[in-house]
């Protein structure tokens, strides 16, 4: 595994930590290839590495990772000119089909956020792994064994549901936390006030209670004074928004846990 | 401030983890008194303290702290028949006008999420304390930092919102994480998978990154082809409310990047 070459394409949070990863684990990158320069030779000059921006320089090598944003991977994947290979996306809600070329196909995708500057722990990532033949499938099992202990085969039509469980988990509760900042915000209150609530919440799941144990809050009681005392806050608030995702969260709350 | 006979009204999630976070800073916790026996006795015996379900019972103290649900405060405050004392609520939610009886008032608000059979970190929950008087105002500034290092002097008006961020900041998310554990259930992967994800989400704000930098994820990126790929799959859940909440949040955020 460690002789494989292995060229990253793309240099955005993905392609950074993933780089990040695969050389901690003394893995083989040998280039990265991105279409603006800059970032390229960003992202490789931390390692010493090469770097291009140019179809023509591409080198060759066993398996070529697409870091790019979803839409870029059936364009990029097209340029990538050699047969003998394995070319992959990390792509959770993109089915393998994306890859456009007459090489190997598969999907390497990392269930994580990834921002830059912003040191994760890899060995705790999930890798969701596809591959078109067995052999590939174990060379990305391996592949992703280097760096983490979970390692899971999932065909895309799991893998999107499971992606789309990762918006709700991540992206959208983080964009709570901007509300719940913002409502502060307006009271003159530091954002930072929320941050020991904010890490109880998730310490209770990753100390084995599920989410439907750990709820609290005047939904889960259906405490209609309380929630219409908020609702009567949000009621004078611009934005409108807020105020119908108050009323559907509650909602759910409450059919969760009283119907 | 040890000095200070303290009797906890109510047995439920605040009460144990109040009872244990004074007694563990060696403040004198003398009563619990319940309306519901058993649960005030399974409360104090973890103690060795007295315990009642009798009004004609409650013992002469300096400081009450009613730890019941926000409805019941009014009743229950009634109930406590000494003058030369302090009765705090501990609701962020409820004035302090909710106390009745003849008594000096405040309130004693633990910023956090309470659940039973899972340890806290008490010396990291901000208190939003109230009082009528200057005197009683510093004797509840005393007792939050007898317990922490984050105590704020804050009135109704402020506590109300800050309260309802902490249902986004808490509650919500809390939510979001069951529907998303729902979502991968059905695909017969276990919730486990997105804890690694969750902790980086949180692991971000903690380490100085604010929500609005934190944010990753297809709606930040304007990215209609996964959203549309994400609302079919929720289109033919039986749940409409969660195809409305993906559409409300999503739109919130596209919002916040991109107008």
């Amino acid at each position: 595994m460690s002789s494989r070459k292995i060229v990253i394409v793309g240099a955005g949070n993905v392609a950074f930590h993933l780089t990040r990863a695969l050389l901690e684990n003394t893995l083989n990158v040998v280039q990265i290839f991105n279409r603006t320069l800059e970032k390229a030779q960003d992202l490789a000059n931390n390692y010493n590495i090469k770097y291009t921006d140019k179809i023509s320089e591409i080198e060759k090598a066993d398996i070529y990772i697409i870091c790019t944003s979803d839409k870029a991977i059936p364009e990029i994947s097209y340029y990538i000119p050699f047969e003998d290979c394995l070319v992959v996306h990390t792509s959770g809600a993109t089915p393998i089909t994306a890859l456009k070329g007459k090489y190997r196909k598969g999907v390497f995708y990392p269930l994580q956020t990834f921002s830059k500057n912003k040191n994760i722990k890899y060995d705790e990532i999930p890798f969701l792994v596809e591959a078109e033949n067995i052999n590939d499938q174990n060379e990305l099992i391996s592949l992703g064994k280097r760096i983490s202990e979970e390692v899971y085969v999932m065909p895309y039509e799991k893998r999107l549901p499971v992606h789309m469980s990762a918006v709700w988990a991540s992206n959208f509760t983080n964009h709570l936390y901007y509300i719940a900042g913002e409502i502060c915000k307006k009271q003159g209150i530091p954002f930072n006030i929320l941050v020991p609530l904010i890490k109880e919440t998730v310490d209770k799941i990753q100390n084995n209670m599920s989410p439907f144990e750990a709820q609290t809050g005047p939904a889960k009681r259906q405490d209609e004074e309380i929630i219409n005392k908020h609702l009567q806050i949000l009621e004078s608030d611009p934005n409108s928004t807020r105020y119908q995702i108050y009323k559907l969260i509650t909602e759910s709350i409450i059919k969760t846990y009283h119907d």
